[in-house]
């Protein structure tokens, strides 16, 4: 399996299964979990022990608030952890984004905009797609079919025009 | 010992002494470490495993930018965790804050002012002086000395009248 | 009784309540009142002059805005106090963060996240274990209730596998 | 005595003394008061308890950070408070401006801008001109002089001109 | 007529209102306009000079964004100007804030909290007090009823008694 | 044609109309496009290099969020770009304004409030005015006939006197 | 005379001057006035009514803090206003920023980064080489030679190569 | 070559060879180099199409401001980009952040902290690590000393011991 996607909280999963429709679209394999760092650090930390055997290329992480799962992950693995800041019903998600975000030296997160889980499908794809040229074909007609797709918008039905 | 005082990088350690500071003062024990919660974090979680037998009480900790120490190590204990946001180059310690005070239902880090290492401390012997009164009136008197101090400032000297 | 829950105006109810609930889970004595800081001072101090006598251990204290509750009580007891920042219909409860957090030198108040009221019932409990072990050992079960029911979550219903 | 000017500490005397300045110019007569709403919030009220006999009109009160000062005054006495933002060593100052101007209902503070105390004394000058023609006249060719200066500047001089 | 409201613009008026009640209440004569500072300068301006013949002693205005009217009125009276920002649809009121208190040295701007238009009634009645004995009773009868409200909440009913 | 109005997105296209109203009722032409800057930007580029020969004398570009079109259209061309920070669903637009205006020196971006999509046809106007004195004549009694609405508001109806 | 640069306050002189050097370099006209929007508002209205027969094209102005300055001449004139928003002791320039740019319907400010007026003059330029094929092709070899600049900087001397 | 390295403007250099450094000491290849996004747009699209036969894997831009380099060449990429928000003299690198994080869905930058160029490089470095094992080796001892620097702080020489 390639990718492991990862939220803090089950209040996640609305945000997070935007990242989850992106991968199956590029058939990229994952599997998704919700393991708050701070309620069950040590379930967490078994699951990130098993990274290895079970072949996760890339984490995606969504957390909101004090966000510390991406940069907790990012402490205990080497892959690359993408973090996903996820609004919650106070302060407009710059919490989440900051706490995600202003990692120490040597414990990078790759951070996506706020609730862009999308994004963070995406940016696993192009990773990926360094090394199975499957998925960068598919990226590529993926990324080629919203170019058209605008194109198509001015040229033919134009938007307005005085 | 009473109080462990933990930082996240040895950067803080120019802050975090303030609390030091008050803590002998007050003749509480207590002993400092700097831990970062991400670069060393078995290292950390060690250490949390001895809390129960060097029967500690009050952790204080500290860390800057996406600041997760403190948080980690609430999830790990049960004793009180008192957090201080440490200012870095960037934000004026607004991403420090954030991600010190923001924390999910259920793990809570008892946040203190920017920087303010000292109000950790103090914050840590108003919970020891719950149970010790020997703490409770070195305490007491410390902040009468404060209170007196204004007085005599202003009765005795005066700043200005007109 | 161990716990004064103090909010700066009734509109705050629907928050503090949740502190009230975590309480009563945890068995914890306590009451709630509604008194401001700006508009009924003097009878806040009374308030607080009974803390001996009534034998408060912890003090909760919430409010909004300029919110100057937390911090009045603090310069007026020796108890640790809990200050729960209330997000009001402006500035998205930034403003009631910083009033209540960033204390000057001598009068910490234990900051909790925006409308966290039910981590300032935790945090009151972690501070109360410190000399009960029928708390400890309540607060403790009330945490492996939370990791066990995540794992649950993960391993008998999964999210999504692909 | 006309004004009372009071500081939180007297580490905001540099700033302060700018209203003090600004006070004598216009001959307005005031004291000065270093007095802590939190470390010595007794003092305080005794001396808030004594602003029917001295006097005063108008009170002017700086504070930084959790700045209380002002607001808790404001709950005290029925006098016009002015309050003074002062920028502490974080947060730029937004800290101090927000927990002085987002006053509940009921209890005013007129707000200046971060660190401005020289406008503090002006707007307290503006309040006693109401009943003080000979302020008022003051007040007049205070700002008439500001007025010509920058005329003078512009013509007799220039700044620069191609 | 002791006091004009005055707001940059209709869409103002609901937040206004606020104020108009209050002094409706203290019994306090005033009259109310909409006047943009920007698309009608000229119509604000003979308006202000009108200030002396028609007696005001206290001018509140509101607006919204970057909002100039306060501090362009108190460019122009030497009157005591009370400014209320207004909260629009976008940055949750910060801009209106800033816009209003930040004012340059020499002209200030009274500010009062964000939509708190009844506090900019109750700051000029506490400044005209120091003028008229009757408002003053009528404010200071205000306040009372206000604190006995708080008072017989806690002692008669209660919140909540465990 | 003298402006083109350009989004990053169809889903600015509600804000950005009203730029388009403004444009008809001064009988200004314009012609409308959603092109985004990152997903489509040759297809930017093609239809800035038609800059020239289509005659277009302003550009006025909408984005939300990371709004790079503005600056990237400033970047290619030497006419004047009038950006629109979009608000999108979090950061209240504080990230859209923030991207637009803070241009690095030599690619200015001439950047209007935040979804003020009405004024940004305003400050085409007051460009275009500047070598067409019908548009001068149109957008005077554009401007004449608001300072009048507000007369008429306040001298026929008033708003509240008492 | 094509451009007015006007400021605040003298303290701007020292950004403002960026203005005035690019816009030597371009060779257009300008002059330059310190004129305060609060504190000699008439001295400023007579200066923007002879904006007419000086043959003014663009305005620019820089002011910091509750920066008025720019909108209220953009209220009293119908030619393009560009607002330099001047960052001062606090808030980082935030104040300034939004007091300039959020401006009401009807009255736009071409609003420039913080401390920008370099770009101020760009702007201005691209606004009169609409109809000044001069300022046009001094405009184009100026953005040419900082393009080269780039290119030159990279492929003869390199950055660093591995 | 593996990795090409970025930058908005020379004035970033001092931050960006931050993450040179870090790739010179994991023995990666790279290269560096400054082109603006907004004045050398058209050198930037040509060095942008020579990727392919260049062979990098990994893209690090730094821009501060509006901050648009890493956005821009995310959409002319389908290679992972990484973000480095540079701090610059205003805003505390609040706007560089957000105008790099916010991207819209299709085209997500890899976002690092403010600053945080070393970041960027081992982010790079774990990305390449998982289709090179000679760089996971190095960047595994890389860490591991890291972390037994810290163990080795703490047993041998302690910070503080009372």
């Amino acid at each position: 399996m390639d990718v492991s996607i990862i939220m803090g909280s089950l209040s996640d999963q609305v945000i997070m299964e935007k990242a989850s429709q992106v991968l199956k679209e590029l058939e990229i394999s994952f599997e998704m979990r919700a393991i708050s760092a701070h309620r069950s650090v040590d379930f967490l930390f078994e699951y990130i022990n098993q990274f290895p055997q079970r072949g996760f290329k890339v984490i995606i992480a969504g957390a909101g608030g004090a966000a510390h799962l991406p940069g907790v992950i990012a402490g205990k693995t080497m892959l690359p952890v993408i973090g996903v800041p996820i609004k919650t019903a106070t302060l407009e998600g710059l919490d989440s984004l900051l706490s995600i975000v202003q990692m120490p030296q040597g414990v990078p997160v790759a951070t996506i905009g706020i609730n862009s889980a999308a994004n963070a499908a995406i940016l696993a794809a192009r990773i990926l797609a360094l090394q199975d040229s499957n998925i960068a074909a598919r990226l590529s007609s993926y990324s080629k079919k919203m170019e058209q797709k605008i194109k198509a918008l001015n040229i033919n039905q134009g938007i307005e025009q005085v």
